[in-house]
């Protein structure tokens, strides 16, 4: 960011101190932003390249530098400045500008960061580390009882981060801490959405589990690992990746590192017999990887340059993974390619039959491998729990049968066990609650930008049967990734498609697929 | 390092406040070293991983964690605990122990730090800058009058830098500049060892043209990538370089790169027609990284954890590379493998044929196509006209006359432009004199340190020719890595060979090498 640019952006400051201290925070902010890639850097090297020895001295390494950023981020000088910006009534002319997303932001984490009494952080990082080495426990031993306790501890930690956090007079506690994912969110609103998504999907499961649907067996086909790795790379390049400022690699649990706009790491994983996963775990991370190369470079490092929430990240990655990647257009595009990258092995395979294959519905009682249709049940599952422990409506003693009960009223299926039930999921052992909702508002957001993109650029299916993703990548580029922060998720979606977001989009969607496949 | 072994190592210490003294300089110098790992790891990534969007921005990463190594490594408070730990007697009683090198080292590095003055140390930064840039265009328009004002400036900061660090009445300003890369080293002794390893190189080389020598044709043999990369790790895994705590990738220039003991990361090149300088690169830096991963573990980030200088560093990769990789021995044990590995395309290819192709003499002007011979004729060249010019006994522009005449003298080779002349290197063009002379330093110390090695570790060749090299490494192990800086250079070859550096090793090697190659 040029001097230049921060003073065109500090111009609604009506005082000269303002715009110093605004200055000032920019380049504070920008400087904290520079240890945090490297930050990255150094947790994307571990999981993609470190040897295993080196897992000591990088846990020093990234402990101090995440000392250092700590220190920074909640320094009294940076309190000081916000208060001088603030204090200034300037911004209140466009709460949209650049300047006044930076202030409004820089406020929400400086708040955020240091509002925390050190000892609470400290009881919680320790609690998470005990509790998950107990998750690890309970779940090889399947035995929900072990880890019951542990819960108790991290729900009554985060009740007393909410408290800390605060939260207006008609929210509650949740609500603080989805804050950290999503900012801005609720449970309320959230519950608005989940409420009809749910009745709708549980009624459209019902209609699909009694019909005959296609077959699986492209799924279980075995393909070599370097014609899978080329064919990925062929994929999200023509996605529009861009493999000059980012880079594709390998790794246990497929992610994607932003270190800067120019600069996208994103990691996949294969195995001959899953070309299926290694595909849409790809397809899912460049969704990622191009909202990250998308955001605007001027702005680095502060909130005007950065990814929203975690909902419209998520937004990005379903939508190159689903409404892009599990099209019948994509597949009149692909399945030649696919002939022509694997040969012989794949020649037996229809485009109906690879199309089918990867939009099979198949209820079962683990998150990771659901297909489109249920993972929404299994997230919502998870929202209903986790607020009800934070509530205090529900004893964590009680989390198995609550659990199994809901997963045979949503999903159908009754779950074997506690590890593969309400064990199953690392978060809660971590401390994270309020965050897996975020799963299911990034399929929602997908869907109503997406049906708005289709009103927007005319024929899409028509383009992606040519393997043309330019005009989707470039609408995304402005309407979603240029703004930055500017507007908060439920804001940016009004904006850009008109209507406050909604199950709507998303059911109509699911619906339009599956009616077909499986002759609704 | 844990409080228990700084405390251990304290122990010569008279005074509590020295030992204090002495725990916090440690635990500065260690964070310090974690920062500088950090530096290694973004360098590493630049070179083997980046995207190459990502350059500016990894430009400033690396200015930021650089100018915190360098505030931390210069403050006063740092020179206040020296002071202290110097204050105090108790570290005569033994120069050698862990607590004295690390005093002793960290004071050399303090001052070479602090005796610059910020100007100088600006203008020094600018000029290699804007002087590198000229080197480029001089060196693509073969005329070194272009880049010659700026070698006369570069000198001119180098001299006003060795004033600056000062050095002994009896010694030059040379001396000062070699110490920043070779610790205790000086342009006399530099002289001592260079000056009769010239005159009998010369007349070995002499000897060696007047005769037919082995063919290369092995070296012209085209080989797939793949199969290049599996054989030079199947090679250096053997040689007892540990995966587990390294890596191997590739880059335009190899190099080794320590981030800590336990992640060494070092990288090779490959050309379908070059097979010999990717095994002969990748068996020299496995030298570096087996000597990265000897050094003590318990020490790291401390001088007494730290390689003792450039000179030592490199006589371990190129005793790897040549006292091993070049042998006799060697070839006879990997001759079969080197079948195994490749098949049909290196039968007609005798273990002979490949030995021999591996030590061909062949003088040309380019230091870095250089053979084992010719390699330290080049950097004689460098070492005695950068002298000259610091001395102000030879004018910059003069250069060209003095390099031609030199190459001609000892080499016996005309340089045909200044591009293949004195403007091949980057080295002076950056601002480094004093640097060149490691090479042959290396190979010096090499030569006399695996005499001593085969003196005491029985019959190292029938080692070698079954592909058992655990043996050497463990020795160099515990001879050469695990003191860390505990001795200079001069002082680790006279304590471990019983005798100060001497160039009849290294003679007596080629002479004995090269003597039934050509037929002399």
């Amino acid at each position: 960011m040029t001097t230049t640019t921060i003073e065109a952006d500090a111009r609604l400051f009506t005082t000269p101190a303002a715009r110093t201290a605004y200055a000032e925070l920019i380049g504070e902010m920008r400087e904290i932003a520079v240890l945090r890639s490297t930050l990255s850097l150094l947790a994307w090297d571990q999981e993609a390249k470190m040897p295993r020895g080196g897992v000591e001295h990088r846990a020093g390494q990234i402990g101090m530098l995440a000392k250092m950023v700590h220190q920074r981020s909640t320094a009294r000088e940076l309190g000081e400045k916000l208060a001088v910006c603030e204090g200034d009534g300037g911004l209140a002319a466009d709460p949209h500008s650049v300047a006044a997303t930076n202030v409004r932001e820089a406020r929400r984490r400086y708040d955020r960061q240091t509002k925390l009494p050190t000892e609470l952080v400290q009881e919680m990082t320790l609690t998470a580390s005990k509790a998950k080495a107990e998750w690890k426990e309970a779940r090889k031993a399947a035995d929900f009882s072990r880890f019951a306790p542990w819960l108790a501890k991290v729900t009554e930690l985060n009740r007393r981060q909410a408290e800390c956090f605060g939260f207006p007079a008609d929210g509650e506690p949740w609500d603080a801490l989805a804050d950290g994912f999503e900012p801005g969110c609720t449970a309320r609103e959230v519950e608005g959405v989940f409420k009809p998504l749910r009745d709708r999907l549980v009624a459209l499961l019902d209609r699909v589990m009694g019909r005959p649907g296609p077959s699986d067996a492209f799924h279980r086909l075995e393909l070599p690992i370097d014609k899978q790795r080329e064919f990925v790379r062929f994929v999200v390049a023509r996605y529009g990746f861009d493999f000059d400022r980012g880079r594709l690699d390998e790794s246990t649990h497929p992610f994607c590192s932003g270190i800067h706009v120019d600069d996208v790491r994103m990691t996949t994983r294969f195995r001959i017999d899953n070309f299926a996963d290694a595909l849409s775990s790809t397809c899912h991370e460049s969704g990622h990887g191009i909202y990250n190369q998308g955001l605007p470079r001027e702005h680095w490092g502060t909130p005007a340059g950065s990814p929203i929430s975690l909902g419209i990240h998520e937004s990005q990655s379903r939508m190159w993974e689903n409404q892009v990647g599990r099209s019948a257009a994509f597949w009149r595009w692909a399945h030649p390619e696919l002939k022509r990258h694997f040969g012989a092995p794949v020649a037996a395979f229809s485009e109906a039959d690879v199309y089918g294959a990867c939009n099979r519905v198949e209820p079962s009682f683990i998150r990771v491998e659901a297909d489109e249709l249920t993972y929404n049940l299994h997230i919502m599952v998870r929202f209903e729990i986790e607020r009800a422990l934070i509530r205090g409506d529900l004893d964590s003693n009680d989390v198995p049968v609550a659990w199994n009960t809901k997963y045979r009223e949503y999903l159908g299926v009754e779950v074997p066990d506690d590890a593969q039930g309400c064990l199953q999921d690392i978060h809660w052992s971590q401390g994270a609650m309020g965050y897996f909702p975020t799963y299911t508002l990034g399929n929602l957001y997908a869907a109503q930008l997406f049906d708005t993109a289709r009103a927007e650029l005319g024929d899409v299916d028509a383009q992606f049967a040519v393997g043309n993703f330019a005009p989707l990548k470039a609408w995304l580029n402005e309407k979603v990734h240029a703004p930055g922060m500017r507007y908060r998720a439920a804001e940016l979606c009004e904006k850009v498609t008109g209507a406050p977001l909604s199950a709507d989009p998303l059911l109509t969607y699911l619906e339009g697929k599956l009616a077909p496949l499986y002759r609704l």
